[in-house]
This record gives C-alpha cells, structure tokens and sequence, in this order.
C-alpha cells in the first residue's frame, strides 16, 4: 500500500485550520509564527514564501524576518534574543543556511526552546531524548504521523533506521525507542515508541542483512536506490526520507527527484511504502505548523 | 578477558593527579567542583563524602554545599543560579534524589551545560547527541574508556545495548553510533563510535537473537542474570552496567552484588567481560573527576 502523504497532509492542515477557527471564534488570538531569513538566496527564499502560504492557509499569523547579508553574528543574536522575549510571538525559525561569518550553531542554541519550532536547539534535543516534553523536528514528527495515520504499530517492531544525520536519522531512532510519553493531540490510538532500534550509517557492514530482519526501515542516506529488493523482507513498511535529484533528459526540467529506495522493485514487497515525491516530504512544512501551534498553546496556558 | 575497572580507574586517578601536579608548578589554580546536598539520606552522605574523597585524592578541590530538606525549590534554583555565576567554580554536581517537594528537572535543566559535570543537563545530552563538545554522564563516560583502555574497536561492529535510561542506555546508544567527534585526552588510539548499535529493552521481542548478533553487548537493564550464556556468541564484548542486591544468607552482610550477567557461563564464552563488582562500577566517580577537569580546561581557556 502506498502511504499517501500529500493526502495526509492536506488532511491535517484541514484539522488545523478547523482548530485555529475554534480559537478564534472562542475570542483567542490567532498563533503567531516568525520566520527570519538572512540574505537573498532563490532557495530559501521559495522555502519561506512556502512556509508564509502554509501559515495563511490554516489561520497562523505569519511574519517575515528579513535581513541583509552583511548582518553581524552579534546583531542576529540580539534578534533571537528579542524574539524569545516578545510576548506577541509563540515561535520562530531562523531559515538555513546562513551566511559563513555566522555560526549556525551559536544562532540555534540561543533559541527559547519553547519557541524552537525547528526542534532544532540543543535544548530540545535532549529533552527529547529525556522523554520531557519538547518540540521535535520536522521530518521525524512527520514520519511519526504518518505511522500513526497509517496505524502502523511499532511497539515491539525492530525498526532499521538508515541514516544517522542531526535532523533525521537521531531524533527518529531516539523517537521509535522511547516509552510513548509524547501523546500527540489527534493522533490515532496507533501505539508509537516502544521498537527496538537499530541505526545504519556508512560503517554498517552487511547492511542487506540487517534490513531483512526488519519490520521497518525508514532510509535517510541520501543515496538514490541505496534500498533495493533483495535487501527488503516480504511485508516490511518502507519510509523514503531521500530526496534526490538524478538527471533525466526526457523530465522537463532535465531531472527528475528520486528517493533512497529502488521503488520499483522494493514496492511489489512492502506492506506500506511511501513515494518520492509525495511521501514525507508533503509532511515537513505540517510539521511546522502543528509545532507552532503546540508553541502557542503552551505559551497561552 | 576480565576487564579490570578497578585497576583502570586507579591509572586514571594517578594520571589525573599527575596532570592536575603539572597545572600547579604552572602556577594555575586547581580545579574547583562543588556538591550540593539537600537533607540528610544516610546514602547520599555516603556518595558524596566518597566524592569529595576522590576529589582531594587528585587535587581538585571541593566543597560541599548542604542544604536543609526543608529548603524551598525556589530557593535551590537561587543556589544554582549563583554557582552558575560563580567564576571560582569550575563545575558542580547536584546530588540526587531531591526532597518530593523539589522538582529535579527543573532543577538539572536550570544548570549551565559548561558545569554540568554529572552531564545530565537536557542541553549537553542534546549537544551529544547532535555532536557538539559536551559533558558526558558519568557510566557512558566511564565504559567508553573502559573500551578504549582495552583497545576494543567499536567502529563498524554490532553493538546491541539493552536498557533505555536517561542515564546509560540512551547516551551510550547515540555515543557509539556517532561519527568519533569526541576525542578525550590521554585516550588510546582505539577508534570509537562509528557502530551499528541496536538498542533493546522491555518490548523487545526475541532479544536472545539479536545478542546472539552482537559484537559488544552493554546490559544496563537492572534484572539479574538476565543476559545468560546461551544469548552470547563466542567472541563478544560484554559491558555489566547492573548492580542488583541479592539475598545470600552466607554474606557477611546478608545479601551480595550482582550484575545483569549470568557472569559465571558467559565469561568462558566472552572475548572481554566486566565484572560485578569491580568493572562498570569503579568508573563512575573517575568519569566525575575527568568531567571537572575537562569543564575547567574550558572555563580557563
């Protein structure tokens, strides 16, 4: 069965927009979301414009933050800091990447892990892993609703998760393995958390035969049909986080977006499997809205 | 293979003292860590004086700060706030547990990571897990030193970690899946990280089957004899993180330690196993001793 997360998405947008005019008819503001870009690149620029349409579709409040190239690392921290202390925003993102004279990390770990609805602050990261409550990022809370939507069970499932990055492959293994302390609002009953984990990476020796015993694999390599047929056990659930681009001169555009998994042939086997495109990615700018409303709610309490 | 934490332990301490003796004829000061303790647990008096006794065995000097039971949390959080700021104090430990009346994690988080020595902290297990400089918690810190003392490989091996604690499981999962960042001082060059890890507990189906898989397996599961000799294959690495107390009427005091290993059968099969007492165990207080001396490196610099 293929997992259809462009539907999935557009449900969930359709619950948000239903529960922020809840809000707003019980005489409660709207949730208010602040996106700050640093520079003029066309990519970021698309993803913010993105994210400001997604905001005003559900009823989120949403504020562009721009500023010059040239801005000092100094004076972005000064923004953060008066960001995390106006009363009026429940959370912001600082979109990446920003420019080489300002470190990434210093700007992330001065965010109000309350208003960190990246889920990225170092802050939130480990509250994850102390299973407190926190934000988590958006592709992992993304697949997470895919899972549940689906009613894929994990409890007691061994799950391969290929993939050790900061934004996916972590937060995700660490999600999968936990007690299910994080209850999300409108989730099914499906119970989440309580697999047993392994995690891959390029060190992994005889990955195949790893994937075989499982009964999930979630890819997150970036490496187009690093997932093929012989790897995958008869009824596994597949979750493709990869997305790349591999040239093709018949596609429109001389490329065409695959993922990590040789879906072809890997489909006709798995029990649920999710497309590229249309799979997780759909789920990713969700993600941020369900977060921005969580933030507002915890910081309208 | 017995590995001999005790005898490790005591080399760290010599090597600890020896260094801390250079940093003196170098006419620095010597590292400064501080204990809080609330109330009067017979347990926790016992803990930190043997704290304080390691510490003065090394030359970091150490205060312990104690506080009435009845004190209020938000007075304790004053007393953090103040050590924060404490510019003669290199890092400082808050002895678990508080009084029911306190909340612990509102106390642990309000700790700044730079002196967090017992690494407990959401934001240095976040800036673990995302691989930035932490501090370690103190059993992680104690068995990956343990691993690299013996010169035992972990890079591209299985390892199977049963156990999800805050405290152990869960950090030493994500530090040996992790691309070796993390280099310590007066380490071995044994490479680190980079392992497949797997981690199980109460919901794992089959565990006997993935041990059997497992290059190095690390019990931290607090159940007797729950990893027996049938789960091992010959060869592996076994980590006893378990301390239980059982009966045994033929004990001068009634009851003797154990750990989670059925030691007596899996020892023959294991190419190096811990013993309890005297594996795991005598690791804990050095990693707090390295912990001060790595925060005092940092808050020196």
């Amino acid at each position: 069965m293929i997992i259809d997360g462009k539907q999935i998405a557009a449900d969930i947008r359709r619950e948000l927009r239903a529960e922020i005019e809840a809000l707003l008819r019980e005489g409660r503001r709207a949730p208010k979301l602040a996106i700050v870009i640093v520079g003029h690149s066309p990519a970021s620029e698309t993803y913010v414009a993105n994210k400001l349409k997604a905001c005003a579709e559900v009823g989120i409040e949403a504020v562009k933050l721009a500023y010059p190239t040239e801005i000092t690392e100094q004076t972005l921290l000064t923004e953060v800091h008066r960001l995390n202390s106006d009363d009026s925003i429940d959370g912001f993102i600082v979109q990446l990447p920003l420019p080489p004279h300002i470190n990434e990390t210093t700007i992330l770990s001065a965010i109000d892990y309350r208003k960190d609805v990246d889920g990225l602050t170092p802050e939130n990261v480990g509250r994850t892993v102390q299973g407190l409550p926190s934000i988590i990022s958006a592709t992992p809370r993304g697949i997470r609703e895919l899972l549940a939507r689906y009613r894929i069970p994990t409890e007691g499932k061994h799950v391969v998760v290929i993939g050790r990055s900061n934004i996916v492959g972590k937060p995700m293994a660490i999600l999968l393995m936990q007690r299910p302390y994080l209850s999300l609002p409108n989730m099914s009953a499906a119970s989440l958390g309580d697999a047993t984990v392994t995690i891959c990476h390029s060190k992994t020796r005889d990955l195949a035969a790893i994937c075989r015993t499982a009964d999930i694999i979630i890819v997150a390599a970036g490496s187009p049909n690093l997932l093929t047929a012989d790897m995958v056990s008869e009824g596994t659930v597949v979750i493709d986080v990869g997305i790349n681009r591999i040239d093709d001169p018949a596609a429109p555009r001389g490329y065409r977006l695959v993922g990590d998994v040789d879906f072809e042939h890997v489909a006709p086997k798995a029990a649920y499997i999710t497309p590229v495109p249309g799979g997780v990615g759909p789920m990713t700018i969700v993600s941020l809205l369900q977060n921005t409303i969580q933030a507002y709610h915890e910081h309208t309490r």
